[in-house]
């Protein structure tokens, strides 16, 4: 366990042997934090929160959460979490294993999200949203949740596993984006986008099947399922899953 | 006072007795704040600036700043301020009572701000902007000033009470949106809204009125005025107030 | 050198005799910290990569960083480098003089840039971006990299002198934008754009020559190019050079 002499510990706090932690950095009291996790410096980790179940703040082994983030209690997160500077996670977040954050990326808490999922910079996740596996969110996308804002009933969307939901895009209320369907930069996602589907543009219009995109580096291959050209990132395993799927 | 010994504390600052001070803060010369403010850890408040009047950054009763806000000296906020993580307020802010400020949302300074005002994540608020009481701003809205950028004819919006900016709009400068306006998500808005109207799209058009919009939990009551069954967090009294009004 | 008794400095680190270093700063091994330089306080400087080429972070004369700033090393800035708060900048950025970098701003890395050149607040730069001299970006612009993401193939965009992005724009991977052009605000840039071009819309169209813009405060004279009534911030040397040109 390397903790910095700075950082202000809870003795409550449930810290496994091999932990790094950073300078000036904040464990509150209900936190556990597994073994092989790296916390960077400036982080306040299990936040209080009237919003949460009494369950602590769990960060699963070999987590690397940068620096300036802030996590709240009762969220939960498997094995390979990574995190930019500055991610916010609230409570009830449910995340299977490598998650990866992006920098300044806010989840709002309550919120499900499968494995191997991964948000870009700066994405807004509001409450109720449920990501799927191996989902890609690029930067600044926001997931909305509110069809007649401010109101009491909240509705989130589901992200269907290998979606990839394209930089900038605005994902309205109680959508479902379906299974490795890509929404194109900069879009506007006001209807159900189907399974293998492109939707483009403001508001968004269906564009054809992904299977319709060609590699710019390799013109004559298909773009999509990008599961099949790009793995950067994802252990073997996983990559053998797909071949095989 | 509960002062946590890591934070750097000017003792030219002017702090009530039972404020609450987190770890790792800069409270600089030229702050008053007072009783009942929960500032968390990492914050700096009241950061020098030639661009001020020389006056003080005033946090009123009851105000909760959460971690890593950074606000400027020459700003003024009335009692119960709320912000989010990693606030940022400039110089010559000057807000009502109540104000809630999202996570990173980044007021630019030299604004004006009424009561119950609601700015959520990420928004970004040029400067000369007035917004009303009781406007809502949702997540990654801009609020632009400059009408053919760069130049130093800035020309601010304002934003009347009750008005609801939706996520990712992008107001040009110099517009009226008016009272009890609802912006959609995502729109583009060059020219004024009308009280009580709908602006839609990009650029954003005259959607009809915002009694249009029926409930979505409750399909034969109207959405809006949102005050007529929208009250969390406002006060009995306030809400009294919109019921006799 | 004026270093904050609980700034963490690394004694590899080289700075310079009159820099300033702020409360709760790390300073890594691998920095290289010029004359005159104010780095603000909770920054953290220098963090180590294994994408970077070895070189250290150079921060040039007279840089002011503000708060809450992560740099990494293997980037380099010219003199009077300025940030706002919590800027971001990964390594193997390259950039000239008087570069700055807004509240927020996101810079992947593997980016090179001119000289007085201004980001401002939340911009991301996705890697491979090229800017030239005296462009400016304005708030929550984002530059992204990647035709079908997600994929291995990033192409960047060239963004060239005087060219100015309006607030909320979208650039779409591999595109040239050229000199003096004006993106207008919230636009979704999907072609390249002509010098001196207005591209405006989602997706955005050629909107006529920049000329064609009048100033709102002199009804009678052209707003563009910007650098015959805009000259804030540039030194005399620089503005006799585009007056002479």
């Amino acid at each position: 366990m390397v903790i910095h002499p700075t950082a202000l510990i809870s003795p409550e706090a449930s810290i496994a042997k091999n932990v790094e932690i950073g300078p000036f950095c904040i464990v509150h009291d209900n936190v556990k934090i597994a073994e092989g996790c790296k916390i960077g410096s400036h982080c306040e980790l299990g936040v209080k929160t009237s919003l949460g179940d009494g369950s602590p703040l769990i960060i699963g082994e070999n987590a690397q959460i940068r620096s300036h983030s802030v996590f709240y209690e009762s969220s939960q997160f498997g094995t390979g979490l990574v995190t930019g500077h500055r991610a916010t996670v609230r409570e009830l977040t449910k995340a299977g294993k490598n998650l990866q954050i992006g920098t300044q990326t806010d989840i709002q808490g309550t919120v499900e999200i499968g494995d191997y999922t991964r948000f870009h910079s700066n994405v807004f996740v509001g409450q109720h949203m449920i990501f799927g596996d191996f989902v890609w969110v690029f930067p600044h996308v926001v997931f909305t949740n509110d069809p007649h804002p401010p109101s009491n009933h909240l509705v989130g969307s589901s992200i269907r596993d290998f979606a990839a939901i394209g930089a900038k895009s605005t994902i309205l209320p109680g959508l479902e984006i379906g299974k490795g369907a890509l929404v194109a930069a900069a879009s506007v996602v006001t209807r159900d986008v189907g399974e293998d589907r492109i939707a483009l543009g403001h508001p968004a219009k269906d564009s054809g099947p992904t299977s319709s995109v060609m590699r710019s580096d390799a013109p004559a291959e298909k773009a999509y399922p990008w599961r099949r050209h790009f793995r950067r990132g994802y252990p073997e395993n996983v990559v053998k899953k797909w071949l095989s799927g």
